[in-house]
């Protein structure tokens, strides 16, 4: 069966709708009424009714008449991409002992676009601001897991990505200058590991490492992350960084053993 | 603008389409070819092209010209859920230290549909098979926490699941008669918890306790697995359910106390 153009083109704009509605909703819009969700996706009134209506439909949104909300079936599709992953598998045992070790929360993460993208999260405290877990995205030039994977890019791919990036101020201490970025992430490869010190968040500090695959690419960054004025036992920048840094690299190097053994 | 009820439908089934399209990879199709996601979707070539394509513009597929596979940006769209959930948030790191007291993997679930889902996954040892995440579903009837959310269930609504479930035998040991299945789930009631020894799979047991919302009604379950070979310190299932139960219950009632302070 042949299809115009015109029709094909109505398929693509359907599925792309469909997802923005899913993704209009988030820990400040869990619930939402039409007009709300028209509003957040930009869709008019009766467009984002039919996609709700379709979205209740398929199982993955519940309403009252009124209000709507995602249903856990929507996890499912997070998962379709998970599931299919070895690194979160094989990193989050390892990082649950890394948080054991050093009593700090520690996470997994890869780059996607211009974001990094938590793939593992182990939380030992209940310090930290609720919301990050697995499927977050930062903005990679403000998070130490960040740089440290813009550090394993390729010269041309990293270039690409220093030509199209606008930093913003997330705190006062964030660097916005890629002429600075670019200096930091040479920095960070020559090093091997990243120091973010608020930057993305005041109070948050983070220390990150690389986590190369068999090949030797770097395929992923873990990170552990701490409060600015605490510390690891109320220390300095440089003493944090150091009592951390040989158990990351350790817990980074035991990763890309996992990932040698399994492929 | 108006539109004919066929265009209105069209729109549905793309979105439909689409989205069965990024569930048709999975642990075992991590990566598929063209030919392969027609296979699995039951879409014609044309079709699951047309989507492939699609969600690569869109972000969410990669392909080599040959093979696709989904990015970590399909994770987002879990994230949209999970980030509005203030139960797994909350559930996380009590399970962290419920899971460091009993040295066994605990999690927590809901109920969707005749399915549950992991809304929370702490791993202690790399004994359990993999694949078993947030997103991750599984027939109520074969699972602890199923039995629990069950048995949580208004008397109508069991009645209807009852009437509608098939249990297929998982294992040689699964309930597969609705009889005893309602059986079972009275004496959960009564008693507030749930074992499951070897019915979901061979080696595989799992205590589960309700976990009440702020109404009093039950809005979760989370349970203990081990091995049955091992059980805790090589014991009977009695021995195990009465070590680990106490255990259970009283993160159960942390996370109620947790909802109610945060409501």
């Amino acid at each position: 069966m042949s299809e115009t153009s015109a029709a094909s083109g109505q398929h693509v704009q359907s599925l792309a709708r469909g997802l923005s509605v899913i993704r209009s909703f988030d820990a400040d819009h869990v619930s939402m009424t039409l007009s709300e969700v028209s509003r957040r996706t930009g869709l008019t009134r009766a467009t984002a009714r039919r996609f709700l209506l379709t979205l209740v439909d398929l199982g993955y949104m519940r309403t009252d008449g009124r209000n709507f909300e995602l249903t856990a079936q929507v996890l499912g599709l997070g998962y379709s991409y998970l599931s299919g992953q070895t690194l979160p598998q094989l990193a989050q045992p390892l990082l649950e002992d890394l948080s054991r070790t050093i009593s700090e929360s520690t996470s997994a993460s890869i780059l996607d676009g211009q974001d990094i993208v938590y793939v593992a999260r182990i939380h030992t405290r209940r310090l930290m601001r609720v919301g990050i877990a697995v499927g977050t995205r930062f903005p990679a030039y403000a998070t130490s897991m960040g740089r440290v994977l813009l550090a394993g890019l390729p010269d041309a791919e990293l270039e690409q990505y220093l030509a199209q990036v606008q930093p913003r101020p997330l705190t006062e201490r964030t660097l916005t200058s890629v002429t600075d970025l670019r200096e930091e992430i040479t920095r960070v490869r020559e090093a091997g590991w990243a120091v973010v010190d608020q930057e993305l968040e005041a109070g948050l500090r983070s220390v990150a490492v690389p986590v190369r695959g068999p090949g030797g690419d770097v395929i992923a960054a873990i990170n552990t992350s701490m409060q600015a004025s605490l510390g690891t036992g109320g220390s300095t920048l440089e003493e944090a960084v150091a009592e951390v840094l040989p158990h990351l690299q350790q817990t980074a190097a035991k990763i890309t053993a996992a990932l040698v053994a399994g492929s």
